[in-house]
């Protein structure tokens, strides 16, 4: 076949005009390491990600044990200082086992794909995080999406179906902060006989006594049919993922899951920050309550403005804007008055509804609450009702 | 549908007891700080991991920025240190553009994924990494497989297909340690205008001028149809992946890219520490000639014992064994003398044929090579003919 060269990366350029005329361009912010802002957009929950105990540990283990785990955790990425956090993340969860991968998205993907298969059926919700989807894509299996906190939809997925099948969820969904019905998904999936994965990144560290997550909650904790999987970048302050479940479970996984076969071990200053934050807040159990008072303080301030804010069910507190646009320009708007918040817009808002994304934090006081609310009212597009 | 409760995971037994039926189970064995053991198996091609200024960075990025990112790179995870690495990755590569990832797993599902999709052609060699194999699954591409190291079968599956197309490749293959005929797969791409994905895993830091990467050594560098992917966790001795390319690809990334935009940013230690091992490669070119001479050392020797290793193109030389339980032997028999290495066995390789893998390193000693030359010739499950 004879053909003129062409540009193969031609159409990027049609793209990124589709973008910018749809006012939809993302950007790079880098920041430095000392800011002015007050952050309420990352995920630091608990405060933990600076505090000094957990970067002495990243520190030390980096001198200790090196920049890197040097292989896959199955050849020379196996560190003592990831079987330590293994157990130890598996006996504050009260589960028989844990894994730790190199992030949350690598053990969603791990997990979905090394549990279902060909001829299984997973059935996912509709607000499911983007590495749950792309686990779903990932397997053999047939994926049925289920309207969104719904275990009928889940029990009626299911009916029917004769081989094996798992319902995936996240435990707080990441955009709105709402809770999954944990029980009555456990419910529809043992009348079905099907597993249930639950994704606590933001149920870990924030509910459950002492912060041992979501499943914890809902007493599905070291249930045989419930596997659990968490990252170590939101309440531990530091960066990973890990499964946790019945130790069979962990060892298939060890001996099946490509993202964690396939890919380097989790850094050893990552994982000695991570235990040493898990350690932090198994002393300091209060810190999870705090984060919830802080999510409800923020709730209740916003509402009282009459803005259309979401009921926090964990830190993660949501309000409403009217476009895209006015979304970007509120985001911006709050930066010049001092605040960092998530601005939340197409693609990363499957349903199209662009929102302020606020994060309460464990370390942050009732006087950065006030500021925070002020600031926020202050530079609103306009009060509007609540969202439920 | 009423059903009595059935086990979800009794399957997993089942699949347990094949494992131990087929001598393929596979379990962590964590290591501690100090070894006693010379290790060939990880993939400290450079001998960075460790190295004084490599592990300081870390430590003080750790200290200076906390130990995690705390969120996406495109909300609060994108730190100064990771515009920095992104500026001299590539530079040092001869690119217009790089994008850090949290790991080389990440990058590939980034770079296939982002840019496919619906219509598009992917034309995979046979022996490309598993994350080059997701990417494609997870792309709406339609896949190609072609038969490993053939610019024609690439050609032939280009031909006819009118849309969108891409070649992906790795440039030194994993588990052999050959590399990818790059200029052939180049020149059969822009015969159709078709682009090409190089994960440079194992080139970059062993191949071309001072390490600069495969790609580089081909000519490649900076091409406008040409998109590089590299882990931060082999020759840099840290954690992450990146992805190298025009600006416009990688604008389209930071837009599109599922595990870029909803994965947390890397770490600030692994990011300051490849940043660091980056510089000492830039400043000590010559490690990337010593990894060479290291690996062809130990090719000559392994050789002219009879057994029968692939000449390595890069950092990884592999020995065949007659099977799997001999290569899991061997590998044992090694590690009582003294030597780590990796030993592949299905499903870690595709074809079946089992071997141990050594990795050369920068900081081996000639005396280091010699006594693994020892080591694995005496403990040899018997003396092979040449495998090409």
């Amino acid at each position: 076949m004879t053909e003129a060269p062409r540009d193969p990366f031609g159409w990027l350029d049609e793209a990124a005009d589709r973008r910018r005329d749809a006012g939809l361009v993302r950007t790079l912010r880098p920041r430095d390491a000392v800011s002015p802002l007050l952050d309420l957009a990352g995920n630091d929950y608990l405060g933990l990600s600076r505090h000094p105990e957990v970067t002495a540990a990243a520190a030390a283990a980096a001198h200790r044990w090196g920049a890197g785990a040097t292989g896959s955790r199955l050849v020379t990425g196996s560190t003592a200082l990831h079987a330590e956090l293994e157990a130890e993340l598996a006996r504050f969860c009260g589960v028989e086992s844990a894994l730790v991968l190199s992030s949350g998205y690598a053990a969603n993907l791990a997990a979905v794909t090394a549990l279902t298969g060909d001829g299984s059926l997973v059935v996912s919700d509709a607000a499911n995080h983007a590495s749950l989807i792309d686990g779903c894509r990932l397997s053999r299996a047939r994926t049925a999406v289920v309207p969104h906190a719904d275990p009928d939809a889940v029990r009626q997925a299911l009916a029917g179906h004769a081989g094996r099948a798992m319902a995936v969820t996240d435990s707080v969904f990441s955009v709105d902060g709402d809770a999954a019905p944990l029980s009555g998904l456990s419910a529809a999936c043992r009348a079905h006989g099907a597993a249930l994965l639950i994704d606590d990144a933001h149920g870990f560290g924030v509910l459950g006594e002492g912060g041992r997550g979501a499943p914890y909650a809902a007493g599905l904790a070291g249930a045989a049919d419930t596997v659990v999987t968490v990252t170590l970048s939101k309440s531990l302050g530091s960066q990973g993922g890990a499964v946790l479940g019945p130790a069979r479970v962990i060892e298939h996984l060890v001996n099946t899951a490509r993202t964690f076969i396939f890919d380097t071990g989790l850094a050893p200053a990552a994982t000695a920050a991570a235990l040493a934050a898990l350690r932090l807040l198994r002393r300091e159990p209060d810190r999870a309550r705090r984060v919830r008072t802080v999510a409800a303080g923020l709730y209740a301030g916003l509402t009282d403005a009459g803005l259309d804010a979401a009921r926090p069910d964990a830190a993660v507190v949501s309000v409403r804007a009217p476009s895209a646009s006015a979304a970007v320009r509120w985001a911006a708007d709050c930066r010049a008055e001092g605040i960092l918040t998530g601005c939340f817009r197409p693609p990363s808002v499957p349903d199209g509804v662009s929102r302020l994304r606020l994060t309460a934090r464990a370390d942050l006081t009732d006087a950065d609450v006030t500021h925070t609310l002020k600031a926020i009212t202050r530079t609103a597009p306009g009060a509007r009702t609540q969202q439920r």
